[in-house]
């Protein structure tokens, strides 16, 4: 378990240091030396007395007490060294760089339980093994490089692969992003990216913590807990976004429903992000500018202003920003005038506000001080400023550094001649500043960044369900699709709404059925899969002669067994799936009916239990969402009814979690109710 | 007009040219002074004899002949400056950086224009004004910083802004871009990216002249020049980008029809770019990484080899060219086997191939040799090797270097330690290498290019159609919208299938009309709008009195002054439209109809004339394809006579420019054709 030792240790031991910084355990001695660690360091090399200038012991045994060790020897002896430090050298804090573990053989995985062990015996924790190390404000227990600059306010980043973390350093660095902690976890034997989350979340304090966590993860193994503890620290006003890679290689699996083919572990990522408020990225250079946008104020509202001294890059910031439903206003009035009598003659402040190449640092200053206290609309400022390479522009930066600093509306700056202008860019970074080298690339992310649903708060409100009914159906039930009665009797004790109807398998109780329905009615064959396919589905029937005559001919029909009869509603036909997804728990997706679904994959997903304003926004951010709400002088679906209906779905599923996947496929939805038509739920204990 | 004395001057004057680097005058001279320029060079500056050490004349008359004049001095002395040189100093070439011209007033717009009129009547070439000036691999005549390493077979770039093109110069060096040739076309006064595309064109030179154009625009004058241009140096074998700026600028304007609603100036320039096979790009990172691909040899086919010595980037990729639909195919067998074998325990081949972080260039060149040689499946390969810092990488990336120029497939090299390995990946770069810092936005990159349709090829077969009927019709037509019977003989004369129909405003020819069509029919309003909003449909008339009876109730409804009868046809509802756009021609649009076009704005926009394979093209490009193929035993559209009927409607709008705009919607298609059922088509002459 993750204990204070890991971050602040009084004294470091680095076992395998050596004098080849060409090597992990010569790199990390190395960098740890050069990092601003107060406490002692301490090396363990059979081969040596001395290493890097610091003396060292041949054996660990021979170590004093020590609150770290970080360990870069051969897989086979790291054991031993962990058994010697755990519980005669009080050591409480392990980074086991080595490799040949869990990832290599089950031999391999057997040493690392083992090693797991003992370090939770005494309560330590564990990075790694095959990591790359930690590196936090206190020490850097890392053998890579480049070293990014430290800010107790800068970025934890937690990273489920060593060099992949490296690389994302390396990108946001270019941008000027201090670490507050790198986390490189390895085969997370005992830490991997929940317990880090977990940590930071649990030991979280809202003066002294950093607020921005980045993640690069390959895979969530407890969905459940990841979602807790970022939900939790998004509503302690942390921020955080992250890398999920492998979304391709979801699908391709046997799909036994609408909901089975549309679904995956890749949707089912996308949705747990969604709950918690993470934005998500799809690579390093994403992922460091949502990063940098982090660094700056929360942006309020959708209303940028761009502030350039360049035509281009402005229109193209402008595409972007609009893309991503941003807006760029028009500004105009007495103020605007007033700023335009402060630039030089041809420059324009409609927005973008364009002071030239010739601009200099006080006009801009003019604009930063009317865009913070004059236009009202605006909610966040993007400045451009490059240079066509005639003269130095240190002022340019020292004033916008200087802005950044004051004002409340975030100042995004953009710094498109990133070859030319270095000792510029050095110096703002220095001082603090991030800065973004593309204004594309920003557009789409501070877009991104924006249009990221708010985690859910905590009080959301659910409706009940009939607990007891539900668990009582499920236990009845063996693996398989429920029949038609279970189904709506499940549907009953959810509490949503479904078409009279019933099943039939000889003809008296056929037409006794049709008469307690009513007409006009539906009439289905039970049994195929794809009914209308086979003709097993007649619409409209009005009387009792049609419903003999085709109760006749559908029981013909291969493999059906019996007709489904049901009242025949009215509206438009929406669609309600459910599907497990391991750890995940299960996925809740709504959208319009037949081609919608099927053509389209017009779908929206939520992870259950869905509130009722995550189903608004699901149904809301739907292609079709204007049939729902009627178009061309057609009846609109009742929103509030249907929005109830999923959440109600994510509440069945949440108390009946043997239920492997359900569709409601259609509902019909018109101005007063969403009835459920058709349902299938399979089950699989 | 451009000729060669703009490229390859014997001298070189510099009017304006100062001791002052900080000004575009003394920091031009500087630039051409350091530039690799062989000729004389001149300096005009009426207050020194020398200036950064070359002699100056004092005015231009002082000047002894000279090919080619950079002006950098005070708008209003241009004039005089350029007569002189025109005239009596035999200079065919002029840059003019100065600005106060056609950008500023409308003085300076007159003054612009004597200019040009003076330079035309030499047949001189004039780049600017307002312009950073151009660089050729014989001088440099711009006086931005940075200046890029120039290659002949590097890229031509041509941009509409001068500070535009200097981001996007230093955004691409860091990649390792070499410039052939960087013209900022500034106020485009004489010469614009029209021209420019034109001259390098009828220039080219398939033995010695750059394949790669890059464009920044931010407006397209004359579109038909444009698309000749651009198209004709693609198929000689060049390869196009451009970002073309503005995009969302768009819309905005009242919509009279569908068409109207879902065209814009943008959708124009898609469609252009399309049929000439331009890759459209969104920023400068994405246009200077298109950039790189095109330096490497084309893509043939979709199966992409990732290499790698880090897990998390290859996933990232594998990601981001799924979602681009290129394939990371699965590679195995005895080959496979054989190369797994040389390379260390734990790696993988089977694509991803991860040679681990331990990997070596030995290692990496069996690597490549078996992608070359033995993966015949394999069309490109993406390496991927960066650094965790431990020791320098310099073997690897020669020979990378090497088998980059050795291999017949692109070999693409992502170096994501670009802050760390500088000194590698700057001796890789000084060599001639190209390569690409994020994985992510190169396989977006990748997959944009490939993905672009190819160029059309000249020869593309059109339909006939009988346009003196087409002229006859159009030529007796005032503007707004055409009748009935006026659009049916277009409809005829054009070769588009259409409904039986007719018009009447009295019952009497209604009934007769109707006997004429046969059952069963449709009846419309004719005159409302939207004929469904007011109840101004009847669908599946079946005999002769409910003719009368709608025919009496219809013409009740408000601005109803006939009604129209047409034969009742099965099948799905399409769309085709037609607008005219400006210099672009006509925009033509095809789709589903309904909710399609109103609700999902699922439409495919081409250029008239369409040919056959970009209407097939369009048509299967559509979000709905699959209900065109026919879906779950609903009927198929015939493809080709949807194909036929799009090509036609641009046939017609080509040969008839005043219409403005037409909507043939719905059409109705089935298995065996597609037939106009209502049209609208408005002239504006």
């Amino acid at each position: 378990m993750i204990n204070e030792k890991l971050f602040n240790p009084s004294g470091v031991v680095v076992v395998g240091g050596s004098d080849d910084v060409n090597k992990p355990g010569g790199a990390v001695l190395r960098n740890l030396l050069q990092s601003p660690f107060k406490g002692q360091t301490y090396v363990v090399n059979p081969k040596a007395d001395s290493v890097q200038g610091v003396k060292s012991c041949h054996t660990v045994e021979e170590l004093p007490q020590v609150d770290c060790a970080i360990i870069a020897i051969a897989a086979k002896y790291c054991l031993h060294a962990v058994e010697v430090l755990a519980k005669e050298k009080g050591t409480r804090a392990f980074v086991i760089l080595s490799a040949g573990f869990g990832e290599e053989n089950k031999e391999g995985a057997a040493l690392e339980r083992r090693i797991v062990e003992v370090i939770d015996s005494v309560g330590g924790a564990l990075i790694g093994p095959n990591c790359t190390g930690i590196l936090t404000t206190n020490y850097n227990g890392s053998f890579t490089s480049p070293v990014p600059q430290l800010d107790p306010k800068g970025v934890d980043f937690i990273s489920g692969s060593g060099a992949t973390a490296i690389f994302i350093v390396d990108n946001g660095m270019r941008k000027g992003l201090k670490f507050n902690s790198v986390w490189s976890v390895g085969n997370s034997a005992q830490i991997g990216v929940e317990e880090a989350l977990e940590y930071l979340d649990e030991s979280f304090d809202s003066e002294h913590s950093s607020r921005i966590k980045l993640l690069y993860i390959e895979s969530i193994n407890n969905p459940e807990k990841f979602l807790r503890h970022a939900a939790s620290l998004i509503r302690k006003g942390c921020r955080i976004a992250a890398v999920k890679s492998g979304s391709s290689e979801a699908g391709g699996r046997a799909a036994s429903s609408h909901t089975g083919a549309l679904a995956s572990p890749d949707i089912a990522v996308d949705a747990l992000f969604r709950k918690a408020g993470i934005v998500r990225c799809s690579g390093r250079e994403e992922l460091t500018t949502v990063a940098g946008i982090f660094m700056y104020p929360e942006l309020k509202g959708r209303n940028i202003a761009i502030v350039t001294h360049a035509g281009g890059p402005a229109v193209m910031l402008t595409d972007a920003l609009s893309n991503g439903k941003l807006e760029v206003p028009h500004i105009e009035g007495p103020k605007a005038a007033e700023l335009l009598g402060k630039l030089f003659p041809g420059s324009s402040v409609g927005n973008p506000i364009d002071f030239l190449a010739t601009g200099t640092a006080e006009q801009l200053g003019y604009i930063l001080d009317a865009c913070e206290n004059d236009f009202e609309e605006i909610d966040g400022i993007a400045v451009i400023f490059g240079s066509p390479g005639l003269f130095p522009i240190y002022d340019v930066y020292a004033l916008l550094a200087e802005k950044i600093r004051t004002s409340k509306k975030p100042i995004f700056p953009i710094f498109p001649s990133y070859g030319w202008v270095k000792g510029e860019i050095e110096e703002f970074v220095r001082n603090g500043g991030v800065y973004f080298p593309d204004e594309v690339l920003f557009g789409n992310a501070l877009a991104k960044v924006y249009n990221t649903p708010r985690v859910e708060p905590e009080d959301a409100q659910f409706p009940c369900v009939d607990v007891e009914r539900i668990r009582s159906v499920i236990n009845g039930a063996g693996n398989g699709y429920l029949s038609p009665d279970r189904i709506h009797d499940l549907l009953d004790a959810a509490g949503i709404a479904r078409a009279k109807e019933g099943t039939a398998d000889s003809e008296a109780e056929c037409l006794e059925l049709a008469r307690e329905i009513g007409f006009p009615l539906v009439m289905k064959v039970v049994g195929p899969v794809h009914k209308s396919d086979v003709g097993g589905v007649v619409l409209n029937v009005r009387d009792e002669e049609t419903v003999v005559r085709e109760f006749r001919r559908m029981m013909q029909i291969k493999d059906t067994y019996a007709v489904m009869l049901a009242q025949q509603l009215r509206g438009t036909e929406v669609f309600i799936g459910a599907k497990r997804e391991g750890g995940f728990g299960h996925i809740v997706m709504c959208g319009l009916g037949g081609i919608f679904i099927e053509v389209l994959k017009d779908v929206n997903v939520g992870l259950a239990p869905v509130s009722p304003d995550e189903a608004r926004a699901m149904i809301r951010g739907l292609k079709s969402y204007k049939i729902i709400q009627g178009v061309r002088g057609q009846e609109p679906v009742n929103e509030e009814k249907f929005v109830e209906a999923v959440v109600r779905v994510s509440m069945l599923v949440r108390t009946a979690p043997e239920i492997f996947e359900m569709d409601l496929n259609p509902l019909l939805g018109n101005r007063d109710e969403v009835v459920a038509v058709d349902a299938r739920i399979r089950i699989e204990k």
